[in-house]
């Protein structure tokens, strides 16, 4: 049987400052990205989306980004790699001290935003990201871009790993997605969206832009509780996956 | 034989911000409190610290703070119970992630500057901090002002707790000390300091600023690597101590 | 002709995340108090904010709070006046700019949260914050609480001082607020809420919890446009006012 | 008779933490870079830095950066020209605040560490600068790196700019800096660098590390303050301007 995580950046809440539908999105997805307090979340938001997230049954993955609440951590930051070690060795430590108060263990990790994107393609900052890891706690699993340096990265610290695929994007015939700024980057066909996602998990291939088969590894699919119609795409895609045989399970019971 | 821990605040550089004779006055403490980001600290000055600390065979602790770099936390905030929690929460699993790296355990956490002072005196705040340790790490001690709330609480919590005293401060009768506003308030000859020093460590007594003897526990005198003439200072104390039996050890050997 | 000023806090957005209606609310009053970057806002929201008031023929002052972001500045801080007055005449001067970039003139400045809270009964906070608006520029009016500190320190530097109603609060019979921890401190009912600020408006009277008559000016009304039914109440309280023969205009048109 | 501006980055000092021997190099400069709350520097900071350049007869202007205190405004961040514009608007503004309260007006803004670095090459940022200085007031001189965009930004925009040139820094044969990546990039020699500095200033030529001679305006000279060696490079690079007829003038006297 096929299984599959669906994976949601959760917990990105500030403060007097609430993003995202939390407490809609939790019910659907099998593991939670939580926000660390660098990129996005505070103390007080990261102890109640560890606590919603063990009620859903949803497992728990640390979600560190760049010092940058200001741009969400969505801008690019030249760091060293030890900058980024340190970086996801502390929000990691922050992560667990809610995991461990609530009685959770610390699934996965995977980095937000830009560090994601740029750890994709430098082998420096995924090797970076894979030792903050390694070092912190051997059990946790590095979520990161099927295809990317990251995961490779991952094996090499000796990490077990996930694959990451997108539903609404595009890929290259390399394997890598198609870049934002290009035509045809973003899926904005729901159903096609989805008939794609269910290939990559049940075939593991990909129709890439320029019409190649491309493998695919897809162990979680990255969903979105950002508004209305973004839950209204996870609860579809949810129902799809499951109708055609597919099981929602958390990564750890995958890889 | 007496014992005695001898504890230094630690880590506090930031960034490009160089503060505290740090590598000076590693070698003379036996318990350093790391600054965990919040009023001071960063990841890079984390990491160096609990190296630095393992290194020099010193017992690492969290030195948690409010969320003010700016004023260095040292402003009263007036946070809620449940904020204090989390914030602790954070702080001290954010520096545990560096103990794990460096395969070190958190020995304590002692609350920083004015979260310190509040929790002395404010049951809700010091019963916060306690149930933040308890709830990331049963085993890490609270180090705490002597006759606070703070071991009060601490104990309540099922926490082993460290009294800590001050050499260069004068007691009032009920055991707490003299406010800094106070004339009287710092005992500014040193050898009175040490004299008094030795004397809560040795017979558990310190003579009040209007005469009675009131009796304190001195698990840990706290010290300061600010300047030269503060690390003289340790250097000094601790070679009084040794000299009169008092053996330096870090409090996980004492509670 | 009776005149009084509608204002309101906004541009309290910050990077990815939104608070507030702005772009209803501000169709709506005729000062708009724009956060600063220290307990709200991002320079930005804050060009996007300014302009807007522009648009809207919507007078332009500042909102200087604590540097608190995580407590959006609603958390008392125990800061100097020297402090307080440098963080004022900080955000002052940073709104400033951006006033210039669009051809506006800052018109006034109120505190906020627990900067305009503690000022309003602390006289040190409240010469400390009319200094520091005195010092970058002497046309800019205090919006302070009414019969507070504030306004006696702002008449006391040379300002133009303004004195600002709550239509949904309980006055002492000293003229203050009742405090929002005791029983009747809130007016729940909008029309008698209404009622009470029309009649500060055109008779300069209110009744005070304890029955007494109480003297107040009322150059402005605090509203607010955190979420639909609050800007209901704004467009209620303005239809009212205007029906009553009140001229809603910007408070340089009244102090 | 030949005139120069000896420019240094001052007021970068944070909250606790001090940085910079800023009391004894403003002696020696007749510019002041002061940073703005962003990348270093604080209100009081800022304030303190304000009063001690006007007492000391030395211009003042203001030093943005990246919003980036952790890494000192020196590492790349990938905003957009809008965001840019912005944050530069908003530091312009902060630290007129206090130019206002000491009665001196802006002579300049330095764009700081990565901003600068980055907008000597991206006119797009370049821009964005320029653009910010204008929009809040015309009158405030960019002072950037001789041949870079900034100038040429400066200049489209209708700023009066000032070109900055490096004692100890190798320079290229198109007039740009040999980076600091490359071998020769330093001028470790201080005597040569003073020569170099002399002969840019009264010749308005360099010889690039590729033997060339190439034409440099040297408006302004970027001095250091850090440590004691600095101070004593600022005091010997002045002393020999002197003695070679050069006199040392704020940029506004200048340009």
């Amino acid at each position: 049987m096929y299984k599959v995580d669906l994976n949601s950046d959760l917990g990105e809440s500030f403060g007097a400052y609430t993003i995202g539908l939390d407490s809609e999105v939790i019910a659907h997805v099998s593991s939670a990205n939580v926000a660390c307090g660098y990129h996005a979340g505070d103390p007080l938001v990261m102890d109640k989306t560890v606590a919603a997230a063990k009620a859903a049954g949803v497992a728990v993955g640390a979600h560190p980004g760049y010092p940058d609440l200001m741009g969400f951590g969505r801008r690019n930051m030249v760091c060293t790699p030890k900058e980024v070690k340190a970086y996801v060795q502390y929000q990691i430590g922050a992560l667990a001290a809610f995991a461990a108060a609530h009685g959770v263990k610390l699934q996965h990790c995977k980095p937000h935003g830009s560090l994601y994107n740029m750890a994709a393609k430098d082998m420096d900052l995924a090797v970076a990201i894979a030792e903050a890891i390694a070092s912190v706690d051997k059990d946790i699993i590095l979520l990161g871009l099927a295809n990317s340096k990251m995961l490779e990265a991952g094996k090499a610290a000796g990490l077990k790993v996930a694959s990451e695929v997108f539903a609404d994007r595009a890929y290259q015939a390399d394997g890598s997605l198609v870049p934002r700024s290009k035509p045809g980057a973003v899926i904005h066909d729901k159903d096609e969206a989805i008939a794609r996602t269910i290939r990559m998990v049940t075939e593991g291939k990909v129709t890439a832009i320029t019409g190649e088969e491309v493998s695919i590894e897809a162990h979680s699919i990255c969903v979105h509780g950002d508004n209305p119609s973004a839950v209204e795409f996870v609860k579809n895609i949810r129902a799809e996956l499951i109708s055609k045989g597919v099981e929602i399970v958390p990564i750890s019971a995958i890889v």
